[in-house]
């Protein structure tokens, strides 16, 4: 077999042989594969595009490139949720505690930010000690103890996917449904779930900018999860304007605590309890959604879920004392305050837009290896349907070096748009694939 | 600006800007592009298609990648000749002494065979002591003494082509007409001629397997020639069967010194004549075609092409008693003549598998470092429309390894057609862009 009659083949439109894609995908994982070649038929792939029975095979061929996590051993249905990505896009930090708080196990393996969205596993390193690189072992002890464990993805875990993606990032290669679904599904599969709520975020602050694509996206995650015998369903969320009012890494963990304390914003609490919800009828802890949504509910009001998360902090060897006081997650030294400059209503957010000025300030990151400050970031004060005052407070902004704060500050100014009468705010939750 | 910003662009369709082009070509000859990014580009400029203006920007750009001849201080008009490729096709050692003999000054600079096409400095390489690899200043002697030089692409003609190339040789993107555009006009261009004859082979022994890509392609070339102010014309000619009788480097010489002495086959001289007379009327030497067909035919009968070639060959080192002494050419140590099974005629003879047969000899090469045995070939005994004879010669197989015989022999079997009837062979030259 040569690569070169691969990428032809691909080239010219036809259909991969599960041979070839193994052959692909054993050469990208050992290295015995040229980048140029791989690249060049990743190109291929995006604009040829790839069968759901390419895309199962690829999927697979990556989890074999690594170890596939075994939690049979442990009582109880093992559930994960995936979110697309977005801008203070939280859910994480929220549901799963409360999903363990009531009866799911839930080894949830996240990643780092890149570009204008967040990612879990930095808003997890901004709790002082938190350890996210975990072994197998160490792994499988949280889920004894926590019915939790909130990691990174391991060395283990598909290599040949973290290869695959570095040279995607840099090769225009990374907006390719098939491609994506394969990413994501390998590593979620080799994960050792039973059960996956995934959260396809729609809209410009999104990966998918259109209903249409992010509804295209869900389905091809849906169908590849169902084929390895994973009961896997998806939601399909509004991401225009950022989730609830935090974007900043210490900032998303202080609203997430006060959602599980009973607070928090109203979009953040609803789309944490559907989620949380979905995983424990997914997961058959509970028969309907309804009933479902009542434990959730109950988790939160009880303090077991805030409970929880004390617990799983502790045993990643974290400060569980931040859960009750804030002040001990880095705060950044400078509070700057974006004023409305007439009366109106707040119509519009761009998460676009809030995604890149916190990646100015040092929230976020451009490239994998940029450091990530735990503490800038902003505020919103309001949603977007608030009536608003001139001089209100629109957006508060928490930097560290003024100079950061120039490069946002024209982004956040842009990002908010005011309009002379009410509207109303989209729906969250934009569609379904079950 | 950021590769893979440029990337995503032709990705997604969009045109390149010259600025965008040339920081791609820039990138490619001094390496500062990874290989990696450039072969994605590739493949997206390959199935996104290019304009005639960025085709025009993606010449320009590997011509200034090197150095630009300049033979202006040279009397007389420089033309050249081109073929995109074939089996058996050997005009340029026809019509390049020819072309000098009637006054045009012919700096012809040619490739080596790749695959199951043949290449004119193979052919060059098979004459004792010719060398193909001259320095510029050798280039301009050799012009002003015999009109000639019969040259290799040099260091530093258009590098940036050489490493792209070689990229898309093992990346799958050959295949693109405006690739193959600034490929080669890049390099002709950099020639330093005011004119250029192209001939354009179409079928399935050449690169375009249709006379409509053949015509496209034919006019990608001549429009992009005309721009950078060449006088440019194209020829297409079918390929579907050899040209002439010979295919292996020795014995395309001799067919070609047959044509010299006014004898050889009817295809090879038709061809040859046309294409010559075409360089002199294209180079101003001459008004019209039919005159300048009969300049070239004369030059043919007085044996005055003849002449040049020997005096070419002895300019450049090569042993000029070959022109008198076939012997003095590699032999190769065996013949096996492979015979009609039948009464019949011959209907048709595929070049590729002739190709594919004489590289299996080991007359050509699969990877542009194989070393090639000048010696090796087949010699057709009749070309398609003669009537056959149960137990006529049809091919004789020229080979020194019994090995190599037993890889050829089933491929030059299957490459014959007989037929019960008589049938008319298609007309060699398919169609002209003027």
């Amino acid at each position: 077999m040569r690569a070169v009659d691969i990428i032809v083949s691909k080239r010219d439109g036809r259909s991969l042989t599960r041979d070839e894609i193994d052959f692909f995908v054993a050469g990208v994982a050992t290295g015995a594969l040229p980048d140029y070649q791989a690249s060049a038929l990743l190109m291929a792939m995006l604009l040829r595009g790839m069968t759901l029975e390419e895309t199962a095979c690829l999927t697979e061929a990556m989890i074999r490139s690594g170890t596939r996590a075994d939690w049979r051993g442990l009582p109880g249905p093992k559930i994960d949720k995936h979110s697309t990505g977005g801008v203070g896009d939280k859910t994480s930090l929220v549901l799963a505690p409360l999903a363990a708080a009531c009866g799911a196990v839930v080894p949830m393996m996240s990643g780092r930010g890149l570009g204008h969205t967040g990612g879990t596993l930095d808003k997890l390193a901004a709790i002082p000690g938190f350890r996210v690189h975990l072994t197998l072992d160490e792994i499988g002890r949280a889920l004894a103890r926590t019915g939790c464990a909130l990691i990174g993805q391991t060395e283990q875990i598909a290599p040949a996917d973290r290869r695959l993606y570095a040279l995607r990032d840099v090769t225009g290669t990374v907006e390719s449904i098939p491609l994506i679904t394969a990413s994501i599904m390998s590593k979620k599969i080799a994960e050792g779930i039973d059960a996956l709520v995934l959260d396809v975020k729609a809209g410009r602050g999104a990966l998918m900018q259109t209903p249409d694509d992010a509804r295209r996206l869900a389905e091809s995650l849906v169908a590849i999860g169902r084929r390895a015998g994973l009961r896997t369903e998806a939601v399909i969320s509004a991401m225009d304007a950022p989730l609830g009012l935090a974007v900043g890494n210490a900032l998303e963990v202080i609203e997430c605590l006060e959602v599980l304390k009973g607070r928090g914003p109203a979009d953040l609490v609803a789309l944490s309890t559907e989620l949380a919800g979905r995983m424990l009828v997914l997961g058959g802890l509970v028969p309907g959604r309804s009933d479902a949504c009542r434990l959730v509910q109950g988790a939160i009001a009880s303090g077991a879920g805030l409970d929880r998360f004390r617990r799983i902090i502790e045993q990643q060897g974290g400060d569980p004392r931040v859960v009750d006081d804030a002040a001990r997650l880095p705060a950044a030294p400078h509070r700057h305050r974006v004023a409305a400059p007439r009366d109106g209503y707040l119509a519009d957010i761009d998460a676009r837009l809030i995604g890149r000025a916190s990646v100015a300030l040092g929230a976020g990151r451009d490239r994998l290896d940029d450091e990530v400050d735990p503490a800038v970031g902003v505020v919103l004060a309001s949603k977007p349907g608030a009536q608003i005052r001139a001089g209100d407070p629109l957006i508060e902004v928490h930097y560290r070096e003024p100079a950061r704060l120039d490069a946002a500050l024209p982004l956040l100014v842009r990002a908010v748009r005011l309009a002379d009468g009410p509207s109303e705010p989209p729906p969250l939750v934009r569609g379904e694939v079950v």
